[in-house]
Parts: C-alpha cells; structure tokens; sequence
C-alpha cells in the first residue's frame, strides 16, 4: 500500500531502497532510530503553490478588507498594486512600504487569534483554476511518504519559507504533523497581558531572517538540533537544506519535486524567491545526483483527494 | 506504579487528578490529546543546579584550559575571579567582557562538535558534593513525572534557560526527550561550507534574550506554536511560563519545587537569575494556587539512581 500514488520508477525505487536500508539493522546504511529525521519544504513540495503561495492569497484578502475600510490605505499606490496583483508595480512603488503593509495585515492580534483567523480563511477558500480548498490541494504522492517515513520510525518536519504559524494552522489536519514539528519565517511576538491574561501579541516585523537558503540548515539546527537524513524541496531555496543533510556523516537522501505537469498542475523551473538568480534546483540535483521527483512521469496521481 | 518516589500526599494527588481527569473523555476538564503539551524547566526542576549550574562548571572548565595556554587570557582580572570562582569580582571587573569570556569559550567550533565536547564531559563530570555524575542527579519523582504524563498522551517539552544545545546533548539520554523538544537559551549559528560540507558554526553571541522570564512564553509560542496546560519550574524565573500555562482557555496545572530540603539536597528559595528583586517564586506560589511540591516532605526519595 505504501508509495500506492507513484509509477514504478526509479525515484520510487530510490526512496524505498534508502528508507528500507536505513531502517534494517542488519544493513550497513542502518540509522538509529534517534538520527531518523526528515524535513520537507511546504509549497510546491507538500502542496499546490501556483499560481500564487497559498498564504499570499490569505494577506491580500485581509489587505482588501483593511483597505475597504480605510480610505487612505486603499489609495496608496503600493495598496493599488498589491490589490490588483501587480507585484512588480508594488515593488516599484516601494519594496519597504510593501513588505510593511503584508506584515501589518496581521498585526497587534495574539499568535491564538492569529490561528484561529487562518484555520477559519483556509476552511472556506478555495483555488482559482481547480474549484477546492487549499487544504485539499496537498500532494497524494507526499502523504504517502509522510506516512511511509512515520511508519519508519523518523520524525517528519516541514522546513518552509512561509509563515511558520500559517502552516502551524493546518499542518496536524492535512499532514498529521503536529505544530512544532513545523519549522519556518515568523514574525516577531511580544508578550503582554490582557484582561489578566498572558497572550503573545504578532508585531509588524519579521524575526530574524526569511526561512529560504542558508537560514534553513540554521533554523533546523536551532529548532531540531540534529542534521536530518532525508530532505525534500522544489525551488533553489531548498538547496542549502538539502545540501546540508545529504554533507552528514550518515546516508542520506535528498528528495527534488520537478513540477513538469502543466496539465494536472503546473509547469515551472525550481527558481528561489528571494535571490531569482540562484541556479534552478533541477540543475544542481542533477549536477550532484540527488533524486529528482517527475510529477509527469512519476506520480500516478497528484493531489490528495482524488480518485 | 507511576509516582511511586512520591509521598501520598496532596501535591501527588493534584497531579494524578489532573492528569486523569484531562485524559478522561468523560471529565467536564477532558483536554484533547493535540492540546496535551507539557513544558518543564530544567535547572532545579529536572536535576540538581547547586552549588552550581552544571554548563557554569563545564565553561568554567574550558575557560581554564584555554588560560592555561594562552597567559594573557589567563592574566586578565576577569578571567582570574572566574576561574578562582568569584562571581561577584569577575562582575565587578566587567560584565560585558565576563560575558564575552564566558560566550567564547565554546565559540568557533560547529553545533556538531558541541555536541560530542558536551557528551563527553558529561559522561565523567562529578558532583563537588554527592561525588556522582551530574547526568545521575536527575530527581526521580520527576522522572516518573514525564512517564506518566507520557503515558496519558502528552508531547514533553523542556523549556531551559540554560544552553540549549548543552541541555539536548542529554536530553534523550537521561530524560528520554528527543532534542527537537528541547527548548532554550541559544548562541547565534553561523552557516560555513568547511571540506566540502555545510556546517553550522558557533559565535560568541546570544540568539535573541535569555530564556528565562517573558522570554519563556515567546519561545514556546516559536517552538511548540500552543500553549501547554501544565508546566513545572522552581524559579521566578519560570514564572511568566507557570502564568502563561495557567491563564489559558484549557484546565491546567502549574507546579512549583521548593529546594526545602537541605540533607538529602539543598535548601533555598526560588530567585531569578536575571532579576533577583523578582518575587520568589514561592510566594508567588501561594499567592495564585499553584501546586507547591517540597521536596523534603513530598518526595520518598530524591535522586534517581538511589535505591
């Protein structure tokens, strides 16, 4: 039953070979049970991320309410930009004023207010082209290695570049992982008491650095404390991650999701958000022979919930 | 058999109460088991921190390596009222640079190899006055604390104002808790690609604030992304988190150790480090209800290996 959505492939072949060895004590790539951990990037490798990231669809709308209400928010240009979908316009308009206003559409509530108001948006929103909820736009192919991991013993982490409470706020319902097994960007929270309650107020800033390239071997140090053995990701900002658990001392397996399916999905190169300019992830797996993931070729089916 | 080190007394019974009746299905305070979320200090809470803490005796151990070759380090006024154990001197002939010394001692070398360097220490340092290994002075009824919670579904999380890294180096080992739920005061990481690999490198700079206070709460919320429902600590250090655990929508319990035993450990109040004008904790204890555990008459025994 396990890996029941792949064609019998050799990316099948690979991750059942790596995770059986690793997992036979008899077998000289056998890992403790302590070192069994794997780390999978979100957008683009557990779900759906064009034609925009989920949670970006999330801000503009609470963006659009803001601005319904306030005039003079609504009549800034980088708001007119933003709202309209125009990225490159809003940037043009002002890199700062633009990253201020997203981090200001949730802030000043609590982080508890904060996951209520994101479970609430992606029970009911859905995707433009396929009619369904976000949350059921998730890879059928990657829960199966999710659960096939579990079953193996390792500790499953989502390492991802987008807002760690937003996927917190869904992750236990779509993935079966819990809260903290999520790594990724935040934003800065102060502690304060309200009406003689402790509660975390979310600020307009965010804390540290984005969770793309370098940071995330950083942050799942600082998270996990303990360099995983398996990684999966889809743009070059997964390179460092994947880069650093496949440079351990133990075996290893670095996992590539090459969206080449234009027809069930989407068609586009593995590029970083924050520098366009690094060399597409498919290059750099090729060039290192990490295991690269055809959704064409390799997946029987795409996402979750269909038949 | 669970508890069994502890007297029958009524901060046993507190806890038993509460951890049945959240696990109950049937109890008006059932919790779900996704909300299960426990956090635990460490220093006084999960093992003994007098006379000293233990990461100051193993600082202080490399601190006099290096001194011992390098005479200008070993020269400097700072380092001498450190190493003669002199607190109060070394802070007198400047905090910053004591704090500098006390950063660099580890600083330099990767996460990995802190990791190996703090093992091994802790596999031979001593007690100055029990004469056993520090890892062996973990209290027992603390232990059979984390099996029970365990067994009644909850995910176990230390929350330390101590290093984090040096408290995961025995953290699976002496309490059965993985590092990823180990969560504290940390260095900042540097990323370096060094013979090839990635690797993470120490600076003698703190990550963020001290965990210890307000910070406690705020790195709960980054790391386990919930508030817990019961929390145990010894200081008024820990008294933001027990408040935090306490204020929540969910039943909970907040636990307080009293150092009330001087013969078989120590006898002392529960003062914070970085504010020693804090309230004690014990005062703060009485004042809001929580569960007071005295050591002296609550615990049957004490240390975990005794008979």
């Amino acid at each position: 039953m396990s890996l029941s959505s792949w064609n019998d492939r050799p990316s099948k072949s690979a991750i059942l070979g790596f995770v059986a060895r690793v997992s036979d004590e008899g077998a000289a790539d056998f890992v403790p049970v302590a070192d069994r951990i794997a780390v999978l990037d979100n957008d683009g490798t557990l779900w759906c991320e064009r034609p925009a990231y989920v949670q970006a669809l999330f801000i503009l709308e609470r963006l659009a309410k803001q601005a319904a209400a306030d005039p003079e928010l609504a009549a800034r240009p980088v708001t007119r930009a933003l709202l309209a979908g125009d990225l490159a316009a809003a940037q043009a308009a002002g890199a700062g004023e633009m990253m201020e206003l997203l981090l200001s559409a949730h802030a000043g509530i609590t982080a508890e207010e904060f996951a209520e108001v994101a479970e609430r948006w992606l029970a009911e929103a859905r995707h433009p082209r396929f009619g369904r909820l976000h949350s059921e736009l998730t890879y059928a192919p990657m829960l199966e290695l999710v659960d096939l991991l579990r079953d193996a013993g390792f500790r499953v982490f989502v390492v991802t570049g987008g807002g760690v409470e937003f996927v917190r706020a869904v992750s236990e319902r779509i993935y079966g992982i819990p809260p903290e097994n999520v790594v990724g960007s935040a934003v800065e929270v102060s502690f304060a008491r309200r009406d003689g309650r402790i509660v975390l107020v979310r600020e307009a800033k965010v804390l540290g650095s984005p969770n793309e390239g370098p940071p995330k071997p950083v942050n799942i140090q600082a998270h996990i404390g303990k360099r995983p053995i398996l990684a999966a990701g889809n743009s070059a900002g997964d390179r460092e991650m994947l880069e650093y658990v496949t440079t351990g001392r133990l075996p290893s397996l670095a996992i590539v999701i090459d969206h080449d399916d234009a027809e069930r999905e989407y068609a586009y190169a593995g590029n970083a958000v924050t520098d366009p300019d690094a060399e597409p992830i498919g290059d750099t797996a090729a060039r290192l022979g990490w295991t690269v993931v055809s959704m064409r070729d390799d997946w029987a089916r795409v996402f979750a919930d269909e038949g």
